[in-house]
């Protein structure tokens, strides 16, 4: 066996190795400078720079700057859903209300994922190879499908309810991030003009009250017509 | 009144009818590039050889790209809902299907406003001057208001609620336009990998499902405590 430490595979192995904490290092980077400053302003210059690489030799490990961050969206999608998981799977039964406070507040807890969540559709996916958003949208899709389970147990939800929840629930976290997030000089316009008030978004309070609405509403579509004209 | 055509006032007016035929023009070429391209491969550079200016003259009219397609934003807002309002408007009842119908159905028929929809928080008002967000931002507040007052009207929605459902129609219809509208290599890759078939994603039928289940739930909360769990 010792000899064979020695052997090219060993090399490779090694070498691989190697790559492997490169690859872990360029992430760590990435990660700690989105959530300093936000996905739109890190570049790959900047994320060369924390990791002490020249730009040059980072390429060899990424295509783009784009896919360093939907890589970090995939690992986003990973964890939350584990997490959100983890939250639903231990219980016998939750009413539609407390399934979405949970998906509003994990998600909420997540700033850097909501971003992603925006970016990726946007910008990542449009630059990087056609394998990279492949290996992507498996993850995000893996990831829906065992979120799904919990909802079709709990709720009784059908799949394509489930793929509707889940796509509304991103979607609308990533979107309401960016509005909640204007920078410090539009936030102070927002809360300065008292017209402005209604322009001031909060992520969590709003997802919740529309995950809230959308299940009690998709819990009476299944029982009755959904009318809900209360007028 | 002949005579005082040649006074300065007159030269002011049509210099100012001068200026305002230009920015037309720039808001025109802008508007047909974005229709063709998506908005974000329309450069600065772009639009000012469609209108045939200058680059340097061109910013004589507009702060920047972006304040460009915040006008074009804000125009989007009022045509929006004007169709919208149109539609309701002639009602004197409506279920609420028929809102969501309504709503998603004039959202997916202007593919380029769903593009600015989701362009403008994310990339438009971070890159113009606080007063050309300022005066964005009271176009939108005033449209959402107005829709508001048809959805009051015909759903007995309160004040809340309409906010609530007009943020998450506009931002949904910009977040799914994103991702129906990939581009065509990655539709491609969408629609010949068995795998991705639900990566494929229609602005209107997701969008119809989610604002009627969203109306129905909003309508029996007002009645009942929202459980919704048919399970």
């Amino acid at each position: 066996m010792m000899s064979g430490m020695t052997t090219p595979a060993f090399q490779r192995a090694r070498s691989a190795q190697a790559k492997q904490a490169r690859e872990e290092a360029i992430l760590d980077a990435a990660r700690t400078l989105g959530h300093q400053r936000g996905i739109r302003d890190v570049t790959l210059t900047d994320i060369a720079a924390a990791v002490g690489m020249h730009k040059s030799a980072l390429l060899r490990y990424f295509e783009t700057r784009e896919q360093i961050f939907l890589r970090l969206t995939a690992e986003g999608w990973r964890q939350w859903s584990a997490e959100l998981r983890g939250a639903l799977g231990g219980r016998a039964h939750a009413t539609a209300t407390e399934v979405a406070e949970t998906i509003a507040a994990t998600l909420a807890a997540r700033p850097m994922f909501c971003d992603l969540l925006a970016q990726a559709p946007m910008n990542l996916e449009r630059n990087v190879s056609i394998e990279s958003v492949r290996t992507f949208k498996l993850v995000t899709l893996e990831e829906i499908e065992l979120i799904g389970g919990e909802l079709r147990r709990l709720l009784g939800l059908t799949e394509p309810q489930t793929v509707d929840l889940v796509a509304t629930a991103t979607s609308l976290a990533g979107a309401l991030w960016q509005m909640a997030t204007p920078g410090p000089r539009l936030r102070e316009l927002y809360e300065t003009d008292p017209r402005l008030g209604h322009a001031i978004v909060e992520v969590e309070p709003r997802l919740r009250r529309v995950l809230t609405a959308f299940l009690a509403g998709v819990g009476t579509e299944s029982a009755t017509t959904p009318s809900g004209d209360p007028a």
